[in-house]
């Protein structure tokens, strides 16, 4: 890429480093960079900057957050006797945009991975668990992705929350297996929620 | 998206506003962003503002660069009788990736459009004609588009060239018409290069 000057070369390669892009997208993304006014390349630099650096995990459920506390866990509408176990934060926001799901949730950052190596002490499981004891929760709906590691890591939370006398439900298999849940249309979800069954 | 905290739906926000990208694309790679060491995000964040702060166009053939001349124009290895006129820094980027292209360029920074309003006065004509009055140029090839702008340049700089007794050539099309040169094959962009023809 010699014919290009060596800033913009290395913005199209720090934009390659980005999940699905590939070196045209970047080039293409780079130019459109650099043909905006300063503040609009700023703009997006200090967001990137921002996010990175004001990221924590919600103290009570672990999704990705600003502050203290993330805005579902800390609203008053919510019902806080049901906890929706998922992956990652962008699988509670697809239940999230149906609008149709009113409890709490909890985010595991992970499923349990024996191939990958990722064991149950790697994702939030200690702090679910913990919840589990301090609060009112009635029911843990888990809504892991219906892959391998989605599957065993709903087997294995199953069996470590029956003996609290909970109710444990699994998301129906209205979603496509093999399916990760941000990509899957609202009414499949919705769907896939009504139709949850318990374990 | 308020089940996003601000600073990650600002970072979703400004990312959308890059070209190709949509609100899902926008959302995984703030997510890979924010997962990332600080550094890494901060790399990109200095490589965008950067970027956007030491462009420059080179101020012989109009393309952009960090310095005052851009490497190829500063190069003693190219063959300065040649010019290629492109319409934007990325074609050129497509015939230097040939690497069988050793003359100079010309970067024209768009095309000549009546639809849009843009006219010989809004690209980098004027500039082009100055450097045909100084150096020794025997040929100009014309390499904007196969598109009805392109054309409609290439027409218009033939026009303007032809009395200054320099060869003019435009080249062949092997390019598909109504396509960019961006998304050509190295293949078909020399084979396009090799049957130019006198205009």
């Amino acid at each position: 890429m010699d014919y290009y000057s060596s800033k913009i070369r290395t913005l199209i390669e720090e934009l390659s480093r980005l999940p699905g892009i590939g070196a045209k997208s970047a080039t293409r993304m780079a130019f459109h960079l650099i043909n905006q006014p300063q503040e609009t390349a700023d703009r997006l630099a200090d967001a990137i900057r921002d996010a990175r650096a004001g990221v924590r995990l919600c103290r009570t459920c672990c999704t990705v957050t600003d502050g203290e506390e993330c805005p579902i866990c800390a609203s008053t509408a919510r019902d806080r006797s049901t906890i929706m176990v998922v992956e990652n934060p962008r699988d509670l926001a697809a239940y999230e945009k149906t609008g149709r799901y009113n409890g709490l949730y909890h985010v595991l950052h992970g499923a349990i991975s024996p191939a990958l190596g990722i064991g149950p002490s790697d994702i939030k499981l200690k702090e679910l668990m913990m919840r589990l004891q301090d609060e009112q929760v009635k029911e843990v709906i888990i809504a892991t992705n219906s892959t391998l590691e989605g599957e065993t890591t709903a087997a294995y939370l199953s069996k470590l929350i029956r003996p609290l006398g909970i109710l444990t439900s699994r998301i129906a298999n209205g979603i496509p297996v093999g399916g990760d849940l941000e990509s899957i249309d609202e009414v499949t979800l919705l769907r896939a929620l009504e139709g949850r069954r318990a374990l």
